[in-house]
């Protein structure tokens, strides 16, 4: 029989979850640092972060915390105490090398290398969830990497079978069918495969990652007026209405297309689960316009579990202590909903 | 010398405002009727409504106003008691012809017809401002009509030198560069040229139409993260960065271009007089986000005052008295607003 001091269920440790610093001389490793400095976190989460033991340092010393307790490991799942903060040193070796606001190819080379490690971790099953911090794509670029952003590199990794770069803040769910890309090739992208494929990864996410059984799933047009019934672009006659329809009769909630403007002004998207957009700003203007700071994105469809926060690196207030965590908070969070959510369908399988 | 019953200044009378229909079957004549049934309203303009008077009493008769005093005349200029509502009938010897919510060639046909009646009323000096009721461009088009909105077709009339249109409510002022064209096409005309009319044409406004001098003007960028330094997209770099530093030279107070998302999200918005987005849902996406039912569109760069409500047909709530008049009232109050500027600043000559 369960006593009160040996419960039925065995306490479960609180997921790893390893926070990659981003790019060194943005805001990245400051928010990361605010958010885990608050030490009630550890109830909720074991975090360990990747990156170059220096970089942190040089920020602690930014913020005056020049007492935090950074903590060199190797491995993961190391116990620490609260009062302590897990690094795996993906740089070690190196100087601080940390120039508040500019773009080098040290820096790039470095938040590149913090992504690759924490994906390893994660693929290994020795982290639970990855929240990633603001790169620089100019950084990335300049260090002679070819990617457009973090999901773009995750996706080559993982290899899932299809991905959504997903805004996620509360019950607004924003998923981008198509996300860094130029808006002279947007269009050409949006074909009725993709679309269903959009709506098939949105659903199979809201089930699997949020516990939403046939959750409803709005798709919007890609021209002014949602093409206003061909006259302003054929792309929602042509492909995504016919996916639209491919999808409800394979029993899932998808409606639409919706003409974008009118969507949010008129708060209908409250009646929605998820929301599939065209493209990145139909989806990030009007996330941003209502959750501000609060954002959290996700990258649904991949076997591993990533968030991240909503902002870029902020190059302009890096260093001088202005930066809001609030949204890496979230993305933590979220990370931790999704993981519980994940263990949760395995054990009722 | 004056006395307090012979004003030095002699009372000028209210600007004639023509108010068209919109397509009969949808909630333009709705939202016009509630607008100008309060009374009050005849203190600061003299209302002319153009269209279809059976259309009107039809709709009247649909919102429990059957006792509304419809009075037909020739000249907008014409005086009748505040409880007379003036009529030019553009459809005269007509039937009712209303079918709520059918988009048809004989809507279309009758909403042409009261823009047409309208703005040649206008253009003749005899109205002072239009407000247009929201049309249909499939209606429009079945009529047998060619033009993709209001705009094209006052473009068309008035011969301006360039025209921009642009979304209003209090200080948020948002122009779109595009308005009425497929995705796929926006990039191509986002030229250089093309962004220096656009800053010239808002800041020529913000002068005439608002009383603001030396504006400040935010320019989006076209691409994701304003094409993120030429890694996503090479517009900013080609077309709107030279267009802007162009304007900059000339005097104009041009800033961007702006990632759309971060410049909303983060409220950095109001540190500006005026928005130049690149197309169509980049612009109305936050603008109606932030301000839905109190927006006003406004075509700047016209030689004729036109307003209108930021809000479609809305067909699916015609004729069921549960169209929110507001953005209509906005739209009055701003023609007003640029009539009494443009007096002012021709007298000041």
């Amino acid at each position: 029989m369960a006593s009160e001091t040996q419960p039925a269920e065995a306490p479960r440790t609180p997921p790893i979850v390893a926070f990659t610093l981003g790019d060194p001389n943005g805001i990245g490793p400051e928010v990361a640092l605010k958010c885990l400095s608050d030490t009630r976190i550890r109830e909720l989460a074991d975090p360990v972060l990747i990156g170059s033991a220096a970089v942190v340092r040089a920020h602690a010393h930014a913020l005056g915390l020049d007492n935090l307790d950074i903590w060199p490991v190797t491995d993961p799942s190391f116990e620490v105490a609260p009062t302590r903060l897990k690094i795996i040193d993906s740089a070690p070796g190196k100087g601080a090398s940390v120039d508040f606001g500019k773009e080098t190819a040290e820096a790039g080379q470095q938040a590149f290398q913090a992504v690759r490690v924490a994906v390893s971790l994660a693929m290994e099953g020795r982290v639970d969830a990855i929240v990633t911090g603001p790169i620089s794509k100019k950084a990335i670029s300049l260090a002679g990497y070819g990617f457009a952003g973090h999901t773009d590199y995750l996706v080559e990794r993982t290899e899932p079978g299809a991905h959504i770069m997903m805004m996620v803040a509360d019950d607004l769910r924003v998923g981008l069918l198509t996300a860094h890309v130029p808006l002279a090739e947007v269009a050409r992208v949006v074909t009725k495969d993709a679309v269903v494929a959009g709506v098939n990864t949105i659903d199979a996410s809201l089930r699997q990652d949020f516990g939403i059984e046939r959750g409803r799933i709005a798709v919007l047009g890609l021209n002014p007026h949602a093409g206003e019934r061909g006259v302003l672009g054929r792309e929602e006659s042509g492909a995504i209405i016919p996916a639209i329809r491919y999808c409800s009769k394979g029993g899932i909630m998808a409606f639409g297309p919706f003409p974008a403007d009118g969507f949010f002004g008129s708060r209908a998207f409250r009646g929605y689960d998820a929301i599939l957009a065209m493209y990145h700003d139909q989806g990030l203007i009007p996330f941003k316009t209502l959750a501000f700071n609060e954002g959290v994105n996700f990258t649904a469809g991949l076997p591993i579990v990533r968030t991240s926060c909503d902002h870029g690196t902020a190059f302009d207030i890096a260093g001088r202590n202005r930066a809001d965590e609030q949204s890496t908070r979230q993305a933590l969070y979220l990370a931790l909903d999704v993981v519980r959510q994940r263990r949760y369908a395995d054990n009722s399988l």
